[in-house]
């Protein structure tokens, strides 16, 4: 018997976003349909008010005439340059390399790392990064290098130089911030743009900055929610993934409203992560769209 | 002064379902690019399991260089004879008839009816039917003719026939049951396939039949739900177009049930309406896509 | 055939607020039992920051052994001077009388009014108030008095005192914001303490002030929300009623979330004029307790 | 310097359940008044279809006048037996001995012990039980005792008598099943009468029984749902602790079902076992009473 390789059962992804024109979709799919390729996914959307054309295409490689390495010179020269494409092309055999960030709470990095483990969420995890040592034997647990690096005002700027220089060396693709209590830097936020995601305990724009809870008992409002965003200069300002919330009373204290929220900031947090890593998410003027 | 004509300021819209096959998505939009349309609107679906496809497609039809009258012919020839489809055309021009079916409850009608006059909901209205007189002034209210039809067991397939002669008289393209207590004949639902719309007031299949919310107060759910769905002859059991649910507790009520899902049902019921206004609703095998 | 009388067949009803002191509920409960009082209903709620108690308890009338008049004098005497009781006596035969005032949006009117007339609402409707003509034919539709109050910066004041001496002569207890796109004077709002209710479309402290759906379009939020409160001289920082959302996308447009947040405006209004008129609210230090 | 002994700042629980009667409230909050109790928590509900009354208070030991063993004896006597109340006390600090039983899948599990870990969840867990091996790192990433019962037709009795042993000798106070997919026999629940908690992976009623997914997805439903009960010897059919649900569409394959389905389950599972650590449940005529 026979066994055939997996090796070419894969898919290709192209996410696209340029001026809205007409023809776009046809030229586009006429391409994959040219070198027989076979649509499994196809989403697109127009942003009208900014006449703005967006797309993510996927297609099996298996039958594809032309190889993953020649698909990018062939699309570039084929379709992109006419339509003035800013693109991307990924294929799903390339697992991204996510890093962690966390402090002391757990409730994050146990749901993030229970998918990872379960293969729920297709990425690799080089390693997992913290200002405090109380999560360190949750990343025994699961077998991933843990690195300390102690902050303060006065050595934040070195230890974000030698966390990104640890980053590199892992070849780390993403970063997130699992309910990290720390303020990222410019610098380093530049290092990996749109390629930082954060897990806000709030509805955002409402309650951001410190202490949300706080403010959201204080308000007396009757829904509570987090919001998982790519991180920008601007704090709790960037572009935001995905959103949920919690009905409250007047019966939650802090502490109770401290303990549902964990429980939809997990939620919200991986399924933005997973959004990320199956490359549905495409930032645009500090907005996300995020494909079927 | 001179006014615009705005006749041509309007879209053609196709719904296509067909076997999953490489390249359909290049040849429609390719047939739209041909006669200079615009896409507004693509939506597709692969459903894998049963290798069928199924797509929508809106474009503006003010520069598109084939008259609405010929679409027919051309996209049948040039495109959907070789991929088998099954398809429909509709113009955003034509607004659907819909007779509203209702007996003594007041929340759907008032729902729908509000969005009617708001302009919310493109159809006309030419006629609401009923088996009691209770609703009689709302019809009143609004200018819309109400017919009552008396049904018992012996009459019940004089007057559903009376029906369906009104309806065709009012040129009514599809029913809608805003929480009509009959059981509609197999006769009536082939008048019209697919294009009745009823709204069951439980989280379907949960208690299907009479009485669904003193069955959830018996079980003692948590959740209640409420149901809208195209009719076919196994009561209850036709195509969901779409569901809500609301949170309850052991403090409610049959009578709170009661109150707490008319709030539900209404709102389920006019998103299925307006799904299907907007030819948004496409059947296969007893399940519904509904597209972006 | 001898038809009782229903005249003593109703609720009374006490919302307690007092500083938490051991056997509150016990008092109280004697208080009734003593009477021979049968408790239908109970809640209360201890805020343990503020070491503040509040209660709510009704009791059926047809076994009380006290006059409904003589409750007052007799609770404040016995029960609520010791314990410095802040509390309010109503009874279930007494229907408050609202008055609404709207601009030109009718989703929120039309839903409150259809309750009304479904006698779902126990509230009498003496009087719509608005800055516009359009929702006229609504009130008449209705049959309830429609008073236009043109509002001008220049006859503000002038025309809101019209409106005092207006809602005086019909006995208003309180007054419904139905989509009112007018901010109201301090003035007003001090002849109306914790009894007027607003509707703001968004999920407060989010998108306070004009053009939330705008301003949540920018922001690019994945959730819209709505939100009641009694109004307060701070404008949308009054003590939150109740609060709902709604899923958006990428996809919706600003008249989308219109439309779509329209589904909840209503609906949020609506639940919290309920509460109001069933006496579950209670105001304390710019929060709400609602009660069961 | 002198550290307080924390012995004595716990809490007492009484449940109650018995006919209602004027007068039951007012009975039990002067009995914990009269030994200088302050009530932290006091629910009450009264179910008017069956006339029965129930209520959970929560009161601190600390100044209580009575020794928390004598408080069976003097309760019983004071009040319970003039009421015919069925009850049950605990205490704060007695914290529940829960057991585990897993097959496969992880996420319930997970969900749990990140609880655990975390202190979120006031229980001990001597032992976790499968049928099943590839559980067992999780267990010992944990260490808590993992013990393997292959389950077969033939071997299913002698297995649970082990496994009801193995339960005594551990002191097992309640069980888990986190995604455990056997049928327990009615023997095995009959030595843990309202003392098993499964989570069923469909909003029950709905497709009760084996693959609800499948069936949902057959069905085409638009929502899905997870729902945490009460073991009872007829399957799924047990007294509703928690529910929630999950918005799908036409999109979601049965392994998007599953995957979707999971984030819930986990949850609702959670919050129904926190419900029962807390003695916030009542089980009455197969209903749940959950309170405040």
């Amino acid at each position: 018997m026979f066994i055939m390789s997996n090796e070419n059962r894969y898919n290709a992804i192209i996410r696209i976003h340029c001026p809205d024109k007409e023809g776009i979709i046809a030229s586009v799919t006429n391409f994959i349909k040219k070198y027989s390729g076979n649509v499994v996914a196809l989403d697109q959307h127009v942003d009208i008010s900014n006449n703005h054309f967006f797309m993510r295409v996927e297609w099996e490689m298996e039958s594809f005439q032309l190889p993953f390495d020649e698909i990018e010179k062939q699309f570039q020269n084929e379709i992109a340059d006419s339509f003035q494409m800013h693109w991307t092309l990924n294929s799903t055999k390339q697992h991204p390399k996510m890093a962690l960030f966390v402090s002391r709470l757990s409730h994050c990095i146990y749901d993030l790392l229970a998918r990872y483990q379960a293969k729920e969420l297709e990425v690799e995890i080089p390693v997992i990064i913290s200002n405090h040592l109380e999560l360190k034997p949750i990343a025994e647990q699961f077998g991933i290098e843990f690195h300390h690096f102690h902050i303060t005002k006065e050595n934040k700027e070195d230890q974000e130089e030698k966390e990104l220089i640890l980053l590199k060396e892992k070849g780390v693709d993403f970063v997130v911030l699992a309910r990290y209590m720390q303020i990222i830097s410019p610098k380093f936020i530049e290092s990996y743009p749109n390629n930082i995601i954060n897990i806000h305990h709030s509805f955002l724009p409402a309650f951001a900055g410190a202490k949300p809870y706080h403010a959201a008992y204080e308000r007396g409002v009757k829904i509570i929610g987090a919001t998982s965003h790519y991180v920008t200069e601007n704090l709790d300002a960037g572009p935001i993934i995905d959103q949920d919330i919690i009905r409250i009373s007047h019966n939650d204290s802090i502490k109770s409203l401290v303990q549902k929220g964990k429980d939809i900031e997990k939620i919200v947090l991986s399924r933005a992560v997973k959004a990320h890593v199956n490359r549905k998410t495409l930032v645009y003027k500090n907005r996300t769209v995020i494909f079927n």
